[in-house]
């Protein structure tokens, strides 16, 4: 069976999500929050504009799909993600309890994966996935702050 | 000079926050955010009433500082909380690049001093501020939990 339901297909919506927070200006970081192939919460960093170091687009995410679930864990739950979460967001999807876990590009400086023990022990992470377009957005976006 | 504003008075403020989650039928912990003996934050830990895993006492009380700065760095601030943060707090903190965190109770099983460049390098971290009593507050309320 051929589905268009895969790891790509709901990248390229957090992608997508990514491409909102550039044009906004903020550091371009999108992601969705999957169940059932339903995305069921989306989320672009806006920490410039609501002036607020938590609104990444992981947490922003996290609270909608507990929101939409009317339960605040996200055990059947899947993040897609262009970056790697950092420590925050690891220990927010740590707390959900999530299933599992699409990243697009490492996150060399700010990614939580360095640390043993930050993610839920039962949540399964992949990485890579879009990876060099997800960083290609990144660096876009620094180069034109420079 | 005897002045009422030290660390005690403060960490008191934020235990009157962690006994309205207690009230509330919630996790007991309570923060407040300071600058120049003044207190321009309050939070308590919300989980269960928002149904929403991001709504620590140190979240509500970040966001709360940085939308009454209007900015979203905490360099001049210093968080009172009643208990070690975890490691989703530490993160948001770290962001935040606050200039000292006082706390309460060491966290045993979700505190985040465990993992080494967690918190911010320029952070003060100090502890065990009223520790008896924010400790026993959890401890009441997980033992009514019972």
């Amino acid at each position: 069976m051929i589905t268009p339901f895969d790891d790509n297909y709901f990248m390229r919506k957090a992608f997508e999500e990514a491409e909102r927070a550039y044009e906004l200006d903020e550091v371009p970081v999108g992601a969705v929050i999957v169940v059932e192939n339903q995305i069921i919460a989306k989320g672009h960093n806006l920490t410039e504009q609501l002036n607020d170091v938590t609104a990444h687009a992981e947490m922003q995410s996290i609270t909608a799909a507990a929101e939409h679930l009317g339960g605040k864990y996200l055990k059947k739950c899947t993040l897609y993600v262009t970056l790697e979460p950092c420590v925050m967001c690891a220990g927010a999807l740590n707390w959900s309890q999530i299933s599992k876990i699409v990243y697009g590009a490492k996150d060399e400086r700010r990614g939580a994966l360095r640390y043993e023990g930050v993610f839920h022990p039962t949540t399964e992470i992949v990485g890579g996935v879009m990876a060099e377009e997800c960083s290609e957005l990144m660096k876009n976006f620094f180069k034109s702050k420079r």
